[in-house]
């Protein structure tokens, strides 16, 4: 084989690879946002075809000799192919360990998990999902072991999202962060509760949709790249660095609820839109991991969304939307509101100090399951335990218990730390951006052009041209969670006056 | 090769041919409703590697090995295998002679017209267009080529559409169409018009979006399976039986445009969501031809949704949507105002009688184009020559005129006559029914069961699994375009009282 053969041949193969997923998301994407209701099947069916061709294409043998080749040949390769040629090497001896039958299996499993986990959502049922997470579940175990044997089975999927993070690495954060956030829980159950019944109040979902227009706006996100969709679970789902969907859900009792969902996916999207585009159609395309990804979600939603200067920005505007709803509110009271921090059922709409609280206990429960010494159908009760240990709230039904979140139905586990994870990332984030310029100057002018183009410049650009480890390095120096819970504490001390 | 492991292999191609294309229908779905509008680049270059990889698949020379193979064994697999192996011959044949690179080119080129037609519309911009539309001819021609080369290249397009149609057939019928209709378009010009100002008052997108729905209902068709979409221009798409979707186009000022778009749209889903649907997956499933199509489509929204005893049944619930907009106006009101014939510029606002002269104009073009005797550059100035001598209309601007349809940009040359071809299909179709049952006894009591009942036997539920001949020959008899020329005629002169 000549080298340039050789090019040629992982230029095609990554755009085959985008076209698969492309594929994918658009079969995704239909099902969750306008498809009819009972259609799952035809798109099983097409999903685990892909999933099957996708598979077929990527673990052949001739890959691996291609990639061999290009490894011999490393130094006559530019840097961006010899990146290439790394990724796609760890993704080629994960592949081509699973059995193409039960990945297609896989695939067609995820897309019918997350039409029962509806269902059973809406009717609070989890004995209907039981049967397809007990599936879901052995699958990721038996996955855990392909991607890497030596590990633990959930250290094996946890360094799937974070290269590098496994359970001693997330014991030691997690025990930081509920020995420093605890006793401020506590500290503020016992203090003057804030007043914020005036975000409950009717705010109609016509009207709430110009506000996320509004919001897209503020953050600088180009329309004509990024649409929003509607779906149960918001989420971004990007097709290139030039087309970026987020979706949100509204609730009418409720403004802070899509508001919040909208900035934070907001933050995901202008991480994939900032990615250099001349990645495109290369596997250097995409949000380098989980944990970085939260790091600019959370980012946008919390240090930034969640401030007073952007708040008192963007209030006389907030106030033009919902006039009646906020007659006799100020900046200050909605600045309170949107930082209540109450022990509370559902995770996504936890405030930033009880957040991390629902990520542990999601992080406990994936421990033992993955681990084996907890069984599916203990669940339920193990959920309802940890959130009267850790939040002291007694769980009504599993609607607003185990069966709140999408991701098991989609067959993520491992991926709830990255939430944890990736705020206390942009906190350190914050801290040295902070040392570069006024920060929040900008932002209580409104402007948050200086916040993305440092970002861009330190994490988003890069695409997954640099490993996490790296990008975090460049943007944050070494990981210290110590940055997260002082700002957290700060933050919650004055607004209490603990 | 076994018999056992032929028939698997031809049940596993056609599932990877059903998962490719419903892998490109999603994207492109995506494209003409909800994506970002400056994304297509990124999905051409999905949907050219897909139409690549499909060709790859099929046009294969195992294929035709295994076809041959199974041709040689006919009399040892089932009926319904045996006609799979037929039409995948044939598509085999045509698709093997079309090269792979020319394949994903067209994909290519055919995502980005569709993008440059919507601007080019917009702006009211033919030479925007024009570059693009070249090349889609350029492309037409040499695919007739290919399809088969002992016919003229416009024949041999016809053909695809609908088997056995070409130019001396076509020429034939709208001889027979223009010769008894252009009199009585000429003696209606002389009448008194009717008055339709109030399906132009303020009808406001909310309400008719609850209106289509109500129309769906009374159609039968069943919201689990099939959403309706909004975009440019109103179309069916199809995954499988159990999922369809059809999209509309609401003008505020026109009641009746989605109205009947939605009616006739509904026409296909009920073709579609009808069909057998143990042919999922295979290439049985889906209508069996465009004329037969359209013969369902129009059949509902004309004869159907046109006739006097469906206005009645549905009159008073239409006027419960808008009562402010139609006081004053009787059900025989409204019947008149959506049967008014007059001479106008768009197709799809087009009333029932003028309707073939606008096919007709495209058939003359295209004609024209393909044949070669007619360049691109000069469609325009062609287009408003025929509109003025057919309708007496004069074209302000493009965007009323050559640009107003999509199909040139979806590359379909030789679609447009299905609709004139349907349309006479449907009412020798409803004579047949009419010897069967009392047909508008059932309409006029806002119950279609009967009447999809009779559709569903005769036509829908056979998918390809018939000849569009045989199955127009099981619904009408023997062809006769007069059945259609007299319906108009009847209908007319009493309407216009001529």
């Amino acid at each position: 084989m000549e080298i340039k053969e050789a090019i040629e041949k992982l230029d095609n193969l990554q755009q085959k690879m985008f076209a698969f997923n492309a594929a994918s998301s658009a079969l995704y994407l239909d099902g969750v946002t306008v498809a009819p209701k009972e259609t799952s099947q035809g798109r099983g069916v097409a999903l685990g075809i892909l999933a099957g061709e996708s598979h077929k294409t990527f673990a052949n043998p001739e890959v691996g000799e291609l990639l061999s080749f290009l490894e011999a040949n490393i130094d006559k390769i530019n840097e961006r192919r010899a990146r290439q040629v790394v990724i796609l090497r760890k993704d080629y001896d994960q592949l081509s360990k699973i059995p193409a039958n039960e990945y297609m299996e896989y695939a067609m499993l995820t897309n019918e998990a997350s039409d029962v986990w509806h269902k059973a959502k809406e009717e609070s049922n989890f004995e209907l999902f039981k049967p397809v997470l007990e599936k879901l579940v052995q699958f990721n175990i038996k996955f855990a072991g392909y991607y890497d044997n030596t590990k633990k089975p959930y250290d094996a999927l946890l360094n799937e999202y974070e290269k590098g993070v496994d359970m001693e690495y997330l014991d030691n954060f997690f025990a930081t962060v509920k020995s420093r956030l605890v006793p401020i829980i506590k500290a503020i159950s016992q203090k003057k509760q804030i007043d914020d019944s005036f975000m409950h109040k009717h705010y109609p979902v016509e009207i709430q949709r110009k506000f996320s227009d509004y919001l897209m706006e503020v953050m600088g996100i180009d329309r004509n790249h990024c649409t929003i969709g509607e779906t149960e679970h918001p989420f971004t789902l990007e097709f290139t660095s030039q087309d970026v969907r987020i979706t949100t859900n509204y609730k009418e009792d409720n403004l802070a609820d899509s508001m919040y969902s909208v900035i934070h996916e907001g933050g995901h999207a202008l991480y994939e839109l900032n990615i250099d585009p001349s990645y495109d159609y290369t596997c250097l395309a995409g949000g380098v991991s989980m944990g970085i990804h939260e790091s600019q979600s959370r980012f946008y939603e919390n240090l930034i969304g969640r401030s007073r200067p952007f708040i008192n920005a963007i209030f006389p505007k907030v106030k033009e939307f919902f006039p009646e709803q906020l007659e006799g509110v100020d900046a200050e009271m909605f600045y309170k509101a949107v930082n209540k921090a109450e022990p509370s059922l559902i995770r996504t709409e936890a405030d930033e100090l009880t957040y991390c609280l629902h990520v542990m206990i999601r992080y406990e429960i994936e421990k033992q399951l993955i681990g084996g010494t907890l069984e599916v159908k203990d669940v339920p009760a193990e959920w309802n335990r940890l959130y009267k240990e850790y939040l002291g709230v007694d769980v009504p039904d599993d609607k607003h218990g185990c069966l709140q979140d999408s991701h098991w139905s989609g067959g993520s586990f491992g991926y709830f730390p990255s939430y944890a994870l990736g705020s206390a990332y942009g906190a350190q984030m914050l801290q040295n951006m902070q040392d570069e310029f006024d920060v929040f100057k900008n932002v209580e002018n409104g402007d948050l052009t200086l916040v993305t183009e440092w970002l861009r410049k330190k994490v988003h650009t890069w695409g997954k041209m640099l490993e996490p480890a790296q990008i975090l390095e460049n943007a944050c120096g070494k990981f210290d969670p110590t940055a997260y819970t002082e700002y957290l504490a700060n933050k919650f001390t004055e607004l209490y006056e603990l």
